[in-house]
């Protein structure tokens, strides 16, 4: 039974995140309605990363198990054809039994981007946060991204209600760069927490205009308390890039 | 009777155009609209560029005639506040009478992208022309599109059943580049006629094929003679990139 790895993008604008719900539709519900018009009966994909509402990947990667034996560039035409061009599947790689998209990723790259300055271009709705001022302080935000790297209890940058048998995660990289007139953060990390990167993107952004210490991120993420983030930044600013096998 | 010069882009998707029309939502009547509701009467704007449905503007210039006397800051303002935010005032300055964005511009350049590459990105949906297949031949399309450079009679490049009084145009600089997986055309000139800009692009797309030689082009030019273009290439690839006057 071949088991596929399959790189999809997709603009997430419009959609109800990665995960099938009750209600609208889902990337995951349009993927498996693909595959299983290739396969001829219903399959289930798992994404390495389940997307919330409005958020966007590059490269989200999604494993899925079929009983046809199909070559990689017929699984990529076939579930083309059936997707709306919203979501594409870039690449599909048969791979050895076992491999599943999310328990065997170690790495993942999220990032996030900020429009700053007055005007929102009209090529940029749905695809960064409109931050119009202050100018932020991409210095300072920067050295406040920096305080993320290395392994911490990221409790405090959780989504509430959050129920996981622990928030440890290694941040590998984290950083701020200005690329006018956007700002965007890019963090690698082996796991994420549920609105970890937004509300981390949230607290930066209070730093950014000033209205937060430098210290106060450091005193944050060390309580452990979620009231001590900054806001929730928007979906529409966020990008999963990559994710990355051993 | 203060004269403004407004600095418009956006995204052309789902607009039949610039200009108004019996049926369907155009960018002029927006900002019409827009315009009149801070005028409080109304009014009409000029466009330099009267673009189709579907193609886009980074930097269209429109110039508008208003009675009431409002600074700069507020008309980018008033009128963003009321248009859909594919539509957005970048800039407004007030200018010295008699200026007109179409009659006072001495120079327009148009950029055309083409996705070059099997699957067409999500995010370039409506943004580009796909071109899946085969990889062009940008070397020739350069070669090409060079041969439009100077004063000639583009009657060949012009839509159907155009009424003009000349056919004569100036072509300043026409480039082909490729920024991997696109395929970049970008042409400065003097003016332009209706669908000239997309009628190039298909010629020009016919050379990267292989279908078409160089010279071909050079005798279709010459020939002023419609038959002799290549198909003309999809609104939604195409970007008024800037106006310029003296």
């Amino acid at each position: 039974m071949p088991c596929f790895k399959l790189t999809v993008a997709y603009d997430g604008t419009g959609f109800v995140g990665w995960q099938k719900q009750a209600r609208g539709t889902s990337i995951q519900g349009l993927l498996e309605d693909a595959v299983s018009a290739l396969e001829g009966r219903r399959v289930t994909v798992t994404a390495a990363g389940r997307t919330d509402a409005g958020v966007h990947a590059l490269a989200q990667v999604v494993s899925v198990q079929l009983e046809r034996f199909v070559d990689e560039a017929t699984v990529v035409r076939a579930t083309n054809a059936r997707l709306p061009a919203a979501i594409r599947v870039l690449d599909a790689r048969e791979m050895p039994q076992g491999f599943h998209a999310r328990f065997r990723a170690t790495r993942k790259m999220y990032r996030y981007r900020i429009w700053n300055t007055e005007i929102l271009s009209p090529f940029e709705r749905g695809r960064a946060w409109h931050v119009p001022s202050p100018v932020l302080g991409v210095s300072a935000m920067d050295t406040a991204a920096r305080l993320f790297e290395g392994r911490h209890d990221f409790s405090t940058f959780q989504a509430a209600g959050s129920d996981v048998q622990t928030a440890e995660r290694e941040v590998l990289s984290s950083r701020v760069v200005r690329e006018d007139p956007v700002v965007l953060f890019e963090i690698t990390g082996n796991g994420f927490l549920r609105h970890m990167v937004r509300s981390i993107v949230g607290t930066l952004v209070e730093v950014g205009r000033g209205q937060r210490s430098i210290a106060s991120v450091s005193e944050g993420l060390a309580s452990c308390d979620r009231g001590q983030a900054g806001p929730t930044a928007p979906a529409e600013g966020l990008f999963l890039v990559c994710v990355e096998y051993e």
